[in-house]
């Protein structure tokens, strides 16, 4: 390939990703198709084809695209060294961006195609989620180091237990996704749901 | 209406709906059609869009059918006073269906319709996830009463606490949903995250 092929490749590669991400925004995502990717894009359908398997792995390498920004930084959360008000912030930020239009509808199109497709759904647990999953990971092992959280506590049930109720609700859209309810959630999942008089009684 | 009109109305219902449920366990969910529902149904398509606006809406009135079987009864969960061995018991029963190949497939082009259908989620939350939400807030209510759970615990929250992880696990597939799992969830859950060192030292 020559330099210029090369380039040239690229640049569709970029317009095919982005017109993906910004056709997954403005259509029913049941709706999308190769053919309307490739329209936006300025390509032929047979150049989409030929690089990929499917819509769902144009979105992904669309999300993957978007990440790169940040090359080479690995994300890290904050860490004031006070837990909770550290997972409260970024909650905050989590819910802002589910409900922002801009990254909803791809989001939920991602999700979805996830949930059918085993594949695309190993691709993401491991380029997407992954590292950010290990900075969760990173957040709640340094607070059990200082002794903030219990002992034993497998980290991977953590980050669940944390995340995982507010990715359910926002998915299966069982109420509005607000504030108030990750702040609840961070607090409930740190305190538990035990009544805590018996320890404090007993001690 | 005729009585006979009725009865052949309702015998075309349910093979449509029947149809509907079988096809989404054997046809990728992207490729099923309303002609291929009807055609296995032996309706014309134009019944099946005189009745419903969508594939999704099917679908949904083939679960509620499903879970018509038990008519008038309330649902309810286990309740031997040992929260902690009915929720696992309930959750281990729930990784099992929802591992099932019967309802696999069926399962997640449900809750991928809901994903991006306001309409069809907020059906959902009424008439076939409500019933048991209310379920699962009356065992967390009973052990809040026995003194077993916080005094000011919201219910809402604990469900979701709850639940949330594993319904966000299976449908991201973010790693294999196995009992274990579930019942490190149930304990986690109910302890919490925090180390109770503090509390235990200071009573």
């Amino acid at each position: 390939m020559t330099p210029n092929t090369a380039r040239r490749k690229e640049t569709s590669r970029r317009a095919i990703l982005t017109a993906a991400f910004d056709l997954s925004q403005e259509v029913e995502y049941a709706k999308l198709s190769i053919e309307g990717i490739a329209a936006r894009a300025g390509v032929g359908k047979q150049t989409i084809y030929r690089w990929w398997p499917s819509k769902g792995a144009v979105l992904f390498d669309a999300f993957l695209m978007l990440s790169e920004g940040a090359e080479g930084e690995q994300p890290a959360l904050p860490d004031t060294g006070d837990l909770e008000a550290d997972l409260t912030a970024v909650l905050r930020a989590t819910v802002a961006e589910l409900n922002d239009p801009r990254y909803e509808q791809p989001m939920r199109a991602l999700a979805t195609e996830i949930a059918h497709d085993p594949e695309l759904a190993a691709a993401y647990a491991e380029r997407l989620d992954g590292p950010l999953k290990e900075a969760k990971r990173q957040r709640l092992r340094s607070a059990q180091r200082a002794g903030q959280l219990a002992e034993g506590l497998d980290l991977d049930v953590a980050v669940d237990l944390i995340w995982g109720p507010v990715l359910n609700r926002w998915l299966q859209r069982g109420a509005p996704l607000t504030t108030e309810y990750t702040d609840l959630v961070v607090t409930t999942a740190l305190n538990g749901l035990r009544s805590r008089a018996t320890t404090e009684t007993a001690g």
